[in-house]
């Protein structure tokens, strides 16, 4: 899209690689697609919702405030029941998270994209991991930015890497550039990696230890979108939040979207200043306040508790169809194909030997194309890094959205398909 | 907020002036506001959402969609009703709205940020009516951009001043610069103003013939939030996007808002191509797509004719309190004071004699406050321009939240005020 009237961010923003994949999805009816991030249809919360919505809208004196305006930064029942909700996950960790830091957002995107605008200039570099979701992304790569991949382990990022690219950066005298680390914490997209809590402490002491050389903040951005889609009811790994001296240094981003309803779109953040108040004011710029009928609905969900017995449901059904695809990956993915079974979210990754593309263009795809299923090719995933060749040899398969059946059918082809290029 | 952490947008971002006002109002619990641009809380349509909503959500074909992502560009079927509504407010104008060219957005606000964003780069100018809506004027100073004030006049701009700043933009070499015109064209923020048809076409064409000189397209943005406020039902103006030649130069923004109901975030975009597909890449990554349950809440409304008839029953209650304001201002208010009746929208405008200020540190506003009403400032509605002294004689009023009652008691209250600095 060349054209001089548009702006620079304009002429930068590149079409999402993934509309790509889900016009391909729409060609081909009867093509399963194990590539898009959409939720389960048959666990949307439908008679939930409407329940709660008629308690609300049945008396004006709880009615009209929910079709009314409200502020900027969101309902105060709700970010009040945010903090809770988030030291409840915490496992009731004693440092209790503040209503004042917490903002409302459409959906936990749009809390990214307020943060990358309040903190980053054009050329800063943002840390990801490697490989990240692909919409943030989009946005660094919109916004002028630079992304630098640091190595994903399967418990999380590799912390030798973040020291390596940390002292490159100080080095080539870049350090002053970089902002942030940006991780997504909890059942990773496209990975469903999870990084444990050393980990995170580990990663924020390495930061600070930069700080000095940077000549400011670096701040620790931990995106826990899937947090909640955890199979097991056991204990949850504490937010990044809850570790001394973080409060200053971590933004984080949750959502109410994917655990209840994506339709809904209510995310949040909770930020340190001087980026809460930063972020609010663009958010004033953004749409001055999330729509108040979606926070009301939220707040009631999870006052009466049907939040919490609902996202227990989904969580149940998550788990059966990751159970689902993990046999079915046994059964019909050669040998040589190494798969990354998640404990929560909606991913698993499976990685080809190294030698072999799984890119659009690569016979893989097209083979799989040929066969009705599709999947994310792992390299859209990762970063423009100079330090490093793109990885294109893995892939994102997703149960969320494919019923069981189609999950067994889908790897079945897929499976096929493989077979064709590895043992 | 000076941190050098931040960007330099996030630098620049200033507090919203109407916050201050809003913390005001609320700190004083008798005050009544004719400053908040709220809607009216008795029209909220709660009882046909509840039905609307119960339609949807009680069977799983219509409900999960719904509650399921939908795309960034918006609903589907809302994109085409969304065209057909307008070509109806059009007067059934025979050059039909491209459901192609609709984006479905978080309010209009949001359309507004996408466009700058899409259009400008830091240092570009837009030029704006003098005064004109203040969220507007923020988003250009928190993007690092100049607005150069055009005058207005009861029916709509100031042609004849629009040329000379054009004129003036060429001969100072700063028209390249220049990327668009914003007009709000019905019952305009904050005068109620609202721009004849031949005046849309005579800026349209002005804007053309500075095209050349420019060297890129200049954009007529027609912000159309008040439209459908309009009191009588008697033939609208048509928008912009009816003129001839328009289709490539005019981007509308729209909003379902604060016609059906501010609680129900849901604005749109018309636009022209490269706009339209920049717009659509950046919502990408802002948010990719407006929640779907406000989505096919707004679509079964229009479907089903109940926005129609809400929409009329909201118009007669404005017109009768805008009556009443109308009233209690010929009762109360010194001859001296002009004032702006509208024909629609939310606001009243009131010219004080130029020599009697009605900014937030005058005696006009302080002697309010102490009477406990509140108005909004007339400066808060001029841009920061080096080509005048930014008039501050003004005041908006709206009798949009405020009950009969209270507008009654809140503009005599006003008029006692004034009383005491003009005859």
């Amino acid at each position: 899209m060349k054209n001089s009237v548009l702006s620079a961010l304009a002429q930068r923003t590149a079409p999402p690689p993934i509309s790509w994949l889900m016009k391909t999805a729409l060609a081909r009816p009867k093509l399963i697609s194990l590539a898009a991030g959409f939720t389960d249809n048959a666990t949307l919360p439908t008679e939930i919702s409407r329940r709660l919505l008629n308690e609300i809208l049945r008396a004006p004196k709880t009615g009209r405030p929910a079709l009314q305006y409200g502020t900027t930064a969101g309902e105060p029942d709700l970010r009040q029941l945010t903090a809770t909700h988030l030291q409840k996950l915490d496992g009731g960790h004693d440092r209790a998270h503040s209503p004042e830091h917490v903002i409302i957002t459409g959906g936990s995107q749009q809390l990214l994209y307020m943060t990358i605008e309040a903190l980053c200039d054009e050329g800063d570099i943002v840390l990801v991991e490697d490989p990240t979701y692909f919409v943030f992304l989009s946005i660094l790569q919109s916004r002028g930015l630079q992304a630098r991949g640091v190595k994903l382990e399967r418990d999380g990022l590799d912390l030798a890497h973040l020291k390596k690219v940390l002292t490159q950066l100080k080095q080539s005298g870049e350090l002053r550039r970089v902002k942030a680390l940006y991780l997504v914490t909890y059942f990773q997209n496209p990975t469903g990696a999870t990084t444990s809590l050393t980990k995170k402490s580990a990663a924020l002491k390495l930061l600070k230890k930069f700080e000095r050389a940077a000549g400011h903040p670096l701040y620790l951005i931990e995106d826990a979108a899937y947090r909640e889609l955890r199979f097991d009811h056991g204990a949850d790994v504490p937010t990044a939040l809850t570790l001394p001296g973080a409060r200053d240094r971590v933004v984080y981003a949750g959502t109410y979207s994917k655990p209840f309803a994506t339709g809904v779109r209510v995310g949040f953040g909770i930020l340190p200043e001087p980026l809460f108040t930063a972020v609010l004011r663009i958010k004033g710029n953004h749409d001055f306040g999330t729509a108040n009928l979606l926070q009301h609905l939220l707040t009631r969900a999870l006052a009466t508790r049907r939040y919490d017995r609902h996202v227990a449901t989904v969580q149940k059904n998550y788990a059966r169809k990751a159970r689902v695809m993990q046999r079915a990956l046994a059964e019909h993915f050669p040998a040589a194909v190494e798969i990354w079974a998640a404990a929560g979210g909606l991913y698993f990754w499976a990685r080809l030997p190294t030698n072999i593309s799984t890119g659009v263009k690569s016979k893989v795809f097209q083979t799989a194309l040929q066969n009705d299923v599709l999947y994310v090719p792992g390299e859209l995933c990762y970063a423009e890094d100079p330090a490093r060749r793109k990885p294109d040899h893995e892939m994102r398969l997703s149960f969320g959205v494919a019923s069981e059946a189609d999950i067994r059918k889908g790897i079945k082809r897929l499976g096929d398909a493989l077979k064709k290029f590895v043992t």
